[in-house]
């Protein structure tokens, strides 16, 4: 059995970049950057003024006050209709254009009140460039603005704008199906019968692909058996990502791996010395599916068998299939977010395999407390409920102390 | 004019909750709970095998060795069809219904092939109730398993759907308005005529919405023109948020303030002590607005009022907009998260406005470094885009030196 590390490593060798789409600007959020991005324009189009104000020839000032004749007023969006000379001044507001021949923004809060033509300025601390940013001073035409791999934020979406880039060449989430599979299971819209439950694992594996920035497709339910598995596995290997839950254990139903290599899917490894998740199964499938659409040079479809139980498939997802996921998305193998904190009460850890336990994290005057819950097995899907991320305990035995520090996982 | 803690004070107060909406489940994902939701099950169903084995009377194993005749074998979603009784067991897969008679399980690896019908079971450690949990033993029918106020991750997206959930009451996310003002503006799918430049604050908006778990209307761009501003604030009068950006400094064109209180936008503040985002307005607007829609009850519209430059606008965002965004849906004033950082150069300080001031943050050996951006000012997009951050300043003329302790607000 390998470790979570050795199973971490293997799923990631196995991830590949998607290959990129062009996609309309809003879109590109959230996405990487899949091109060179080059300005068309400089910015600032022209030479700007930085202040409400008025536009000077900075030599009028050198006395620390002089009274100009207004010949002009410039707003944004408009163009000067006369230079500036000597003795003379134009009104001017942020981020107009300046005149002709002025050199300095005189701050409006520096002026009499103009009138009859005329003002007054008093700004001894006038010299050439004052309050003015040069054209092409931020960016200028022809320059690359952003390169590929760049996360693309907020801010990366107004520079786009801002360049006219309207249809941008990102990587695409991953589409990723979902499939719960067991004799046991209903959909969750209706009442279970004797000996049913309702599948939980599918809605909270599709939110969680969701939350992790893929595109959920939520294949329902396949029964154990062999027909329908087939169907449906054919299905979601025409995706990046292909989840199955449940069907991985030793049972004499455990259809999952042998139906998965009869497909073509090529089996990396079985089990994980991880708890909860030991029965995690992972493979890839690569070339066509045969089913008539182009799937040409499409990046293998990473398969995970997820264990049944929720929790153990919610602690699988986090640990292995969400970095996957990210890889996939060229943001890097990245995991949830790991902080240290104090161990609230005792916790004896047994066995041979590193455990990641619900723990309820309580931020307490500046110190970071972290509570395993009170849970009734990997099926307590309610106590879960009630966590705020996992503890790592790792393999074995020994019993951790109330007060000593441990690492937590943030969901 | 006020500092930044009393301007986010003053929004906060007029944040109100959002009324809530039903939704279909996985539509509820990151949303915030806002209905009790009991189970109409128990979990688990019935006494349930928690490994695949035999079903056992825990006195015939007393021995610590048994052979047994096998009765029945049950897997999960069949029911058993007869009792297991002194002598007998039944073969059971987990997560099985536990047949009458038995009250325990022996693991399948303590089991000698069966054959003829019969078992050896060699195991010193059964006693009843190993390896069952018992019917409600996680959750009893009519139990209250969520409560208002819940956020909804991916594993009370689950649970929901275990005790079949299938509409949810939640808080739904805010609608935000976005309209861009001036007269310099063109849309970014145009080419800027000489004096004019690409809207790029309304898409970088309309993104930092979307990243703040909001729902944008992109309304455009409003010339500085009344009639055309009336028009389009009339609009976002009918969303939870409407942001503006422009309009709002001294300048001769600066027509938003006005426009917005002659609408019946009362003013609550305009101008706060911070750099850059001086020029920020703030009312709200309360009732209907003369449209015809039904907004009766409506909560009031908080109206921004974004100076126009994009990193101001940004700014404001981030420290006031982000906030009240999250108390809308019922979050808290959640904004960036902040973290201490080691400031990587000297920096100078002046005025009496608290600053933030892009930044790049490295990682470097444990030691997380911020690197204030060379940038061009407020309208330098190119330079923020490469920020990860903003560096906190408080107000106050010092020089912070290299290698002191600042906070940074993580984009």
């Amino acid at each position: 059995m390998i470790t979570l590390d050795e199973a971490l490593a293997r799923v990631i060798a196995h991830a590949q970049l998607l290959r990129s789409s062009t996609v309309p600007l809003p879109e590109a959020l959230d996405r990487v950057l899949a091109e060179y991005v080059v300005s068309d324009v400089d910015s600032p189009p022209h030479d700007k003024a930085m202040v409400d104000g008025f536009a000077v020839i900075a030599a009028d000032l050198a006395g620390g006050e002089a009274t100009l004749r207004i010949v002009d007023e410039v707003t944004a969006g408009s163009l000067p209709r006369c230079a500036v000379e000597r003795g003379t001044t134009s009104r001017i507001m942020t981020g107009a254009p300046l005149p002709e021949g002025a050199d300095a923004v005189v701050m409006v809060e520096y002026s009499n009140s103009a009138s009859e033509g005329a003002v007054t300025l008093v700004d001894a601390d006038v010299a050439p460039g004052r309050h003015i940013t040069r054209r092409g001073a931020v960016m200028q035409r022809g320059a690359v603005v952003l390169s590929p791999g760049t996360q693309l934020r907020h801010a990366q979406i107004g520079l786009l704008a801002e360049v006219g880039k309207c249809d941008v060449a990102v990587i695409p989430p991953p589409r990723v199906a979902v499939l719960a599979t067991g004799n046991e299971l209903v959909p969750y819209d209706q009442f279970p019968g004797a000996g049913k439950l309702r599948n939980s694992n599918g809605p909270m594996l599709c939110s969680a692909v969701r939350r992790a920035g893929g595109v959920p497709l939520d294949l329902g339910i396949a029964a154990d058996d062999r027909a329908v598995l087939v169907g449906r596995v054919r299905e979601g290997l025409e995706t990046d990502v292909l989840l199955l839950s449940g069907g991985v254990s030793a049972g004499v139903l455990d259809l999952v791996p042998g139906v998965l290599q009869e497909m073509g899917v090529r089996e990396i490894f079985h089990k994980v010395a991880l708890k909860p998740g030991k029965p995690l199964w992972f493979g890839v499938h690569e070339g066509a599916v045969d089913t008539g659409a182009d799937s040409s040079g499409k990046p293998p479809t990473l398969v995970f068998g997820l264990p049944g139980n929720p929790v153990s498939s919610l602690v699988t997802f986090e640990l292995i299939v969400r970095p996957a996921m990210s890889v996939l998305t060229g943001h890097g193998p990245q995991g949830l977010a790991r902080v240290t904190a104090v161990l609230a009460s005792d916790f004896a850890q047994r066995g041979e395999r590193d455990a990641f336990y619900p723990a309820k994290v309580i931020e307490n005057d500046g110190e970071r407390l972290a509570e395993p819950i009170a849970w009734q097995g990997s099926a307590d899907l309610r106590n879960l409920a009630g966590a705020d991320g996992l503890i790592f305990f790792p393999a074995g035995d020994r019993t951790h102390a109330a007060g000593s520090e441990v690492t937590v996982l943030l969901f």
